[in-house]
């Protein structure tokens, strides 16, 4: 495990990675590594990658009133945390390396950024979708991992990667979650003890619209208004948007098909937290919904 | 040679390339080929690159209202200009293929390409990131070559290239000029013969900028006005814009040193036409000169 901070260095590194192991598997981070991150590090190395992980926080994905400089970090954690699944290579850039002074360049995401966390967030996706642009030029990677709690940021990399023939395959790995059902998330350390037991509403709220598809509701404003129903219950819960959506364009159509996703955001005390389900067949696995959901698109 | 429509193809087939031969040089063109293009054909394969001719005429980097639909289109006359120079792929994708209807993202290039060109064409930068970007990732090559003619999309692309981390060299062949000094343009074919013998007009208005400055005129202001006298004097050009300006940023600094560049754009009858000259030492070779520029930016 080489930890590498040099752009020149990542890349002659990954060029040789690439002359005498493939496929390279990319996961991207900002670090502060929880579950749900090394679930996506122990997929790339059962599928037999050159495991590279990127740990950036990323300043141009946030907004100026957001949380870039409280953002967790810990690299010492994380080398720590990263070390038993043994990764070629760490690659921890400085903000200054990945955006020197005369950088003016961006990519801009269409429609399927826009609402969601686009609206909440202006400029989030643009960042996002530029820094994994960086990455996926200076690792010269063949798979890159994406965990399915961030959604829309996976619909908007899929798009991406599609339209600009980047040609890398993306690999969606299941939502790790507490055991109350919370999914994993390096914001949930702004939680305090009262806030941290309100915070499953989320999970709940996703897990009716859920119960209610299953019982053959397929109106998505019938779906969306339980989930709020659930949502406005918890006086510390303040509800950002609750939807149920294609898995590609993020649009609402009036009937839910199998695939299509339930989408919360709220913010619980200090914290904003999102959150979704794949709607699908009672019983299937996390992954088979992941596929139906890539392949509805 | 072999001409190639489909994205799929031209991926693997240069995947394969690259396995059996290096560098793999890109000449992306618009297709209706003169010199100019052929220049850039002749540098690629005095390097030894394998090399791939791309031919498109890119919708999105033409306005509304511009020559989109009546751009000259000759492929059976392109492919029979290259054979002689025996390219590996001529690579003529349809736009359906390159913008299928799900298509939303998209290169946003910041300052460089809001000035000159970028403010009279609005969206013509994004439109040309965007679709260079597509080439250079659908076909994997090493060196990329532009024409010193279009010197504001050179210096986007540069751009876009360092702030992407896509570690392509780029090569800058010098303009191919008639021999009374007009640029070869695809667009010259627009022009009457009294608007021919006008549109010469250019040249001489960067040939006066380049004289004042041997002469040790170095402000930037005044070899402007210098120019525009020049063009002031054709009455069938209109100006829309002569200035002197620093080779990356295009900003117009007081004072010009060696590898700034002179620019102008003017409409001559139906064409629009655009030309530059790099300032330098007096009797420098136009590739001294490009070295000047690349290296001063």
């Amino acid at each position: 495990m080489r930890l590498i901070t040099s752009l020149s260095e990542i890349r002659s590194l990954t060029l040789d990675l690439r002359k005498r192991a493939a496929p390279i598997g990319l996961v991207p981070t900002m670090g502060a590594l929880h579950e749900g991150h090394l679930s996506l590090v122990r997929r790339a190395k059962s599928d037999g990658a050159a495991l590279v992980v990127s740990i950036f926080v990323n300043p141009t994905q946030f907004g100026p009133s957001e949380d870039y400089t409280r953002y967790p970090r810990n690299l010492d954690g994380d080398c720590e945390a990263l070390a038993p699944f043994d990764p070629e290579i760490v690659f921890a850039p400085k903000a200054s390396a990945m955006y020197p002074e005369a950088f003016e360049t961006y990519v801009t995401p269409g429609n399927v950024a826009e609402r969601f966390e686009g609206a909440i967030r202006p400029g989030h996706f643009r960042g996002v979708a530029t820094v994994v642009l960086k990455l996926l030029n200076l690792v010269a990677l063949d798979v890159v991992y994406f965990g399915q709690k961030d959604f829309q940021q996976t619909a908007v990399l899929r798009r991406m990667i599609a339209d600009f023939n980047l040609g890398t395959r993306v690999v969606i790995c299941p939502t790790v979650r507490e055991p109350d059902g919370l999914a994993l998330s390096s914001r949930n350390a702004y939680l305090g003890p009262e806030d941290r037991r309100a915070a499953v509403v989320l999970y709940r709220s996703l897990s009716r619209a859920r119960e209610l598809f299953h019982g053959g509701e397929t109106q998505a404003d019938a779906l969306a208004a339980a989930m709020r129903a659930v949502l406005d219950a918890e006086p510390r819960a303040k509800i950002d948007y609750a939807a149920v959506v294609r898995p590609d364009t993020l649009e609402s159509p009036a009937q839910i098909t199998p695939g299509c996703v339930a989408l919360v955001a709220a913010r619980v005390g200090p914290a904003r937290l999102i959150d979704n389900l794949i709607l699908g067949p009672a019983g299937a696995s996390d992954e088979d919904l992941i596929k139906l959901a890539i392949t509805s698109s």
